[in-house]
C-alpha cells in the first residue's frame, strides 16, 4: 500500500502507480461491485490516499476527496444556503455532488470531523443508500456508481474521537501498514532518484525507528519522510544532515529522545 | 426484528419484508391505535430502522426519518426562518411537516440530539398532542393519524447522553435484540445470495463474538456485517479474508484483540 | 394533582377535569388574588401541567405554556428583532405577550432554561411587577390579571441546574406527589377505559416500583405510564406484555434491574 | 434596608418608603456628592433594590436598573449596531443612556454578568469618569449628575464568579443585612395588611430559620417571603398552610430538611 | 507612580500631574526614543493608567486607551467589516487608528484579552513594526511616532491567563508598587482635600492592611480607596464609618476577616 | 540563526542580513529546489522570522507571513464569502493568494492555530500539492514556485497544542537555537550601536540566565531582549537599570526569582 513508483515497468496512463502489499485491491473491487462502503485504517503516510486515487482511476471513477477536521460539519459535506442577490440559494457540498454524479467520495481522517458528519453517513451506508437533505427537503438515492470510502489512523485515536460502533459497523474495513523492506526501498529510490544501495540503509534505519513507536515516539517514520530524506541526499546534503532534517527532527522535540535517535542513526548509516 | 428477507413466501408489494422475533408488530399497532408514542431500544444494526419502515408501509402511513446527531436542535425539527428576497419566511422542519400531514415521524438515535429536542417532544407526547411553534406563534394539534417513534442504543449511552426520565416516561418501549440463530441464517442468506450452509458458520461465529461484548469489544457483530461478509464470500473472496474485512477489522483496532478474534475465527470457520 | 377524569359526575364545559389531592387549588387562587408568583415542584407525570390548565380555565384566564430547555434564553421569552423587508422588526416572545395581555404564563421545567431566563423573571416577581425590554427600551408593567407559574422536578436537579435562592425566594411553592391509591385507580380507569378491578393491581405494582426510586431506579412509574399500560390491556395485549412495554422498559435499560422488576411484576399481577 | 411601608406616618409623594437600619442613607448621599461609585452587598430579598429606588427618588434622580445575568455582555450595556433599512445604526444601551442623561445607573447582581462588563465599568469608576465606546469611536464623559451603583450577594459567590479586586477597589461598599425584629414586624404587617400580633411569630420563625443558613439551608427566609406568608394568612389560609407554602417549600427540596423545618414551625407558631 | 496632585507647585497646563517614585519617567522616554514597546506591571490602583496619561501629555503624544477583557478579540483592536447600505465597509479599530496616526496606544490589563490579541501585537513589537490587516490585505508600517504600551497586574494572574514568554519578551518592562508613606500621604491629602494630619493614620492603616495580602486578603488597599476614604471623612462621615465603607467592605466579604480588619482599624485610628 | 547585522561587510541590497549558525541556508535552498515543505523549531526571539525573510529575499521570492493564533481558522487562510451589494463574493485568504501567485507562505507559530488549519495544509504538503477550496469548488495546484514554511516553539507546547504526527511528518525540519557567544555579541552591538566591549558582559549574563530555563524561568533571555538592553544603555540608562528593565522584569513576576536574578546580574555586570 504505497506511494507512486516512477519508472515502474507497466504504468497505465493516468493511473497513479501503486504497489499493493496484500489483497486490498481485490477487496476494494469487491466492495465496489457489491456496493459496500469501505473503511481504511493505518498509520500516517503509509499510502491510504494514494491507494484510493489508484483504485478510482483503475475503475474509471471520478474521485472527490475531503480532508476532515475538527470544524467539518454535516453542512460542509451536504451543502448550505448562501445569500445571492438578496435570496438564499442552495449550494451542494462535496458529498452531495458525489451522490448526484456517482464515483468515489473519500473522507480522509473521518474521526476528526464533527460528530454530526458520521450520522449523515448512516442512511448512505445501509441498504437504503440515501442522502436526506433536511434543509431542502430532498432525499437523494445514491446511484449504483456511488461508493463511499473513509479512512482514519487508529494510532492516535482518543476517547473523544473514536468512531462509534454504530458508524464502524457500516463499513468493510482494511488495515494498512508500511511496505515490506525490499518494496519500500524500491519505492523510495523511484520517488527520490537516489539509487537503491543508498536508500537501503535509510529504510533499515526507518524500520529500527518504527520499532520505538509507543515507547519514545508517538509515531514511526513514514515512507513520505524516507522519500524526503533521499531527496535531500540526492541534492547533495550529507547523509547525516538529511537524516536529521527529514527523519529525526520531524519526529521529536525532546532533547533526550533526539540524542538517542541520532546515536542510533550514526551507528547505522556509517 | 430484522433485515429484509428476499424470496420469503408472502411478500406484500411495497412493504419492506421484516422477520419479527416477538410481539413487536402487535405492540406497534396497538400504540398506533391508542395514539401512544413508541420508543425502540436495541443494539446497532439489529433492524430497528427496518422495523419502522415495515410497520409504516403495512399500516399505509407516510414515514419521515430523522437521524439525530450532536448538533440537531429543536429548530432543525420544527423549522426556521430563512431569508428570501429580503424577507424572512418560515420553512417547516420534518417534525412540523409530519404533524401537519400525519403519518409516522421516526427520530433515530434520539439521545444524540441536543437536549432542546427532547423538550419539543413533550407536548406532543402527553394527552395534549400539540406542537407549539414559538417562533411563528402557532400551536399545531397532531391529527389522529400522527405517530411519533424514537429509537436509541442503550449499549453506549453515557451520563451526558441519557434520556431524561421525564422524556422516557412519555413512551411505550420495546427492547430489540439480534435474531435467533436459524432466523438470522435465513436472513443473511437471503440478503447476500450465499447458501445457508455457508452462512451457518458465519452466524455461529457472530454469536460467539457477541458474547465478548463488554469485555474486549464495545459492541458485537451486527446482522448487517454478517450480510457484508456473506456478500464478499459470494463474490469470491475466501472465508478468512471476508471474515477479517467484514467481521473483525470493523470491530477493533487493538492488535491483541484482533489477534484473539482471528484465532477464534480460524478455529470456527475451518 | 392529576390527569383528566373522563365521565366524572360534574364536568364543567371547557375546564380540564382535575382531581385535587390537597389544598393546591385554594393556594393557586389565593396566590392569584394577591398577585404572588407560584412555583410547582414534583416528579414527572404527576399532573403539574394538567393542574395549571385546570386552574387557568377555572379562573377564566388565558394560558400560555413554555417548555424550557437548555437553549432557551431570555430572548426566546421576551422577543427579538427579526429581519423583514430589509428592516429589523421587534417580535414579542411568549412571556412578553402574556405580560401585555394578562393571564397565566407557565414556564415548565424552569431549571432547564439558561440562567439569563431566571434573571428576566426577577423584576416580574417582586413588588415592581415589571418586564424591562432592554432591546426596545420599553418597561412593561404587568397588569393585575397577569400571573407567573413555574415548575420543576427536584428529583433530578443537579448542581449545575439548581434554582438559585434569589430566584426561589420570589415564589410561593407547592410540592406535588402522586395521587393516593384509590384516587389513582379511578383516574387510570377513567383515562384508559379499563375497569377499576383490572387497574387496581397495576396501581399496586406502580406503588411498589416507586418505592425503589433512588435505589435501582432514577424515577418511579408515572400516572401517565399507568394509563398507557391500561390502554394496551384494554386493546387486548396481555397484562404481562403491557406491564413490560409501558411500566418496565421505559424505566430502565439495565438487564439486572429489568429482570428484578419483571420478577416483582410477575409476582404481583398474577 | 427594606420593603415599602404602606401607611407609614410621613410618606413623601413618589418616594418609595424605606426603613433604614444604619448609616446607609448618609453614605449614599456622601458618595453621590463626592461622585464615588457605590457597591451594595447583602442577601436575597433584604431590600437593596428598594433602597436604591428610595435614594434615587429622594435625590430627585432618574434611575435605570439592569438585572445582570450570565449572558449580559458589555455590548448589552453600552449599545450595538442594528440593521435598519439596509444600514447599521447605533443604538445606545442602558449604561450609555444613563451616562448621557445623568442619574443613577443600578446594575443588580453584577457578579452574574460576563467579565467584559466589569472592565467597561473601570474607566467610569476612576477619576477619568469616562465611557469609551470602541465601536462608535466616542468617549463619553459622565456628567456630575451620573452615579453608578452595583450590587451582589456574597452568600453564593463562587470561584468563577467573584468580583475581581481591580473592580471591587473602585467602589465604596455597604454591607446589608435583614432588619432587626421589631422593624421587620412593622414592615411585614404594613406590606401584607396582617396585624402585627399575627406577624410577630412569623418573624420569630424567620429569625430561627435564618440561623440555619450554611448548615441545612443555602439561604435564610427573606423579608419578601415573610410578606408572602402574611398575605396568604391575611387572605384566609391557615398559618400552617401559609408557612409551608411561603417559608418552607421555597427554601428546600430535601425531604429530611423540610420535615425538620416543619417541626420547628409547628413548635413555634402554635 | 501615582494619582493626581491637586495644588502641586509646578503643574504644567494639560499634563495630568504625576508623582514618580523611581526611574519610570526616564525609562518611558528612552523606550519612546528607541521605539521599544513598554510593559507596565503592578497592583490595582497604584497609578499605571495615570502614569501613561502623564507621559503621553508630557511628550505631546495623542493617547488611546483600550481596557482589555475576556471577549476582546484581535478584530476589536484592528477593525472589522460592517454592513452599510448593503455593502460591507471596513472600519478601523483603535489599534489600527493609532498605528495610522501615531501616538501612544495603551492596552490596559492585556492578559484579560483573548489570546489572538497578543499575536496581533507580535509583528508590531519586533523590528518589523508592522500591523498586517489580513481581512483588507493591507500591511501598515508603524510611523516613528507610534508607541505601544501594555499593562497587567501580576498579582492575580492565573495559569489560563499568563502572558506567553513569546509576548513578554517583546517588551521593556517596569514594575510598579505603591508610593512610599510620605508621598502617599501628600497625594491622598491633595486628592481629597483632607489635611495631611488626618490622612496620616489612614495611610498607616493601609500599609498595615497591605501586609496581609496573600494571607487573608487577595489584594491590599489601593491608593484610590485611601482617597475615597479621605473624601468621606472630608464630607463629614466619622473616621470609623469611612474606613469601614472605603477600606474594609471593598476588600472582603468574609465575616471573620472583616471583624479582624475592623479590630486592626479600631486600634490604629483611635 | 539571528537578527539583522547593521554594517556587516557584504550587505546585499534589499536582503535582510542574517548570520547563519549552521546548515540552515543550504537546507532551505534544497527544500525549495525539491519542493519540500519546511518546519522551523526554536525558542522565542532566536531569529526564525528573520531567517525566512532573509532566504525569501535571497531566492527572489515574494513572502507572505501569517501569525497564527487561537482563533485562526482554515477560512482565515483560504478565504471566505463576504457580502457586497447584496451578493456574496469570494475573497481569497493569504494562503490562497500565495498558492495562486507562488512564493513563500510562512505560518508563524502554527501550533497556535485552530486544528482545521493543519488539515488544510495536508493536501498542500504531500505529492499532490493541491489546495482544495470546498466553498468555491476549486482545486488549486501549487505552482513550482510555491513553498510552505511553518514554525513553532517546542518550549511551551502543551498537550492540547501539539502538532499531530500526521502533520509533522509532512515537513523537513530545522532546529534553531541562540547564536554562539561571539556571534551574538556582534549582532547585539550592530543592532544597538553599543560597542562590543559593553555588550560582552550582557551576553555573558544572558547565557547564564538561559541556563536557568526550566528551573526558575519558563524561557531564557532572547537576543531581542539583549538588543533592547543595549539600546537603553546606549541611550544613557545605567547598566543596572537597563538589565532590570530589559532582561529581568520581562522574564518573571515572582519576587523571589527576580531577587535571585538581580543578584546574579549584580555579580556579573559590575
Amino acid at each position: 500500500m504505497n506511494v507512486l513508483l516512477k519508472d515502474t515497468p507497466r504504468p497505465v496512463p493516468d493511473i497513479p502507480a501503486y504497489s499493493p502489499s496484500g489483497n486490498e485491491c481485490a477487496l476494494f473491487e469487491t466492495a465496489w461491485t457489491r456496493q459496500l462502503p469501505l473503511l481504511l485504517k493505518g498509520p500516517t503516510g503509509c499510502g491510504k490516499t494514494r491507494f484510493v486515487s489508484h483504485m478510482a482511476a483503475r475503475l474509471g471513477l471520478p474521485l472527490s476527496t475531503v480532508s476532515c477536521h475538527d470544524d467539518l460539519s454535516a453542512a460542509d459535506l451536504t451543502g448550505r444556503y448562501l445569500l445571492k442577490g438578496g435570496d438564499t440559494v442552495w449550494v451542494d457540498g462535496p458529498l452531495t455532488r458525489a451522490v448526484r454524479q456517482g464515483g468515489v467520495c473519500y473522507l480522509d481522517e473521518i474521526v476528526e470531523a464533527r460528530k454530526d458528519v458520521a450520522v449523515v453517513l448512516h442512511p448512505l451506508t445501509d441498504d437504503r443508500r440515501i442522502l436526506p437533505l433536511e434543509r431542502t427537503g430532498e432525499v437523494l438515492e445514491a446511484p449504483p456508481g456511488f461508493m463511499l470510502v473513509v479512512s482514519y489512523n487508529p494510532g492516535y485515536q482518543n476517547l473523544l474521537k473514536a468512531l462509534k460502533p454504530s458508524t464502524r459497523q457500516r463499513f468493510v474495513a482494511i488495515e494498512f501498514d508500511f511496505l515490506p523492506k525490499p518494496q519500500e526501498i524500491a519505492v523510495v529510490a523511484a520517488e527520490s532518484g537516489l539509487d537503491e544501495a543508498q536508500v537501503a540503509p535509510l529504510v533499515a534505519l526507518a524500520h529500527r525507528l518504527r520499532a520505538l513507536k509507543g515507547h519514545d515516539l508517538e509515531e514511526g517514520v513514514s515512507t513520505r519522510l524516507l522519500v524526503y530524506c533521499a531527496c535531500l541526499i540526492d541534492s547533495g546534503m550529507t547523509m547525516r544532515e538529511a537524516v536529521r532534517a527529514a527523519m529525526i527532527e520531524p519526529l521529536t522535540d525532546e532533547p533526550d529522545v533526539r540524542a538517542a535517535l541520532l546515536e542510533i542513526a550514526d551507528a547505522m548509516i556509517r
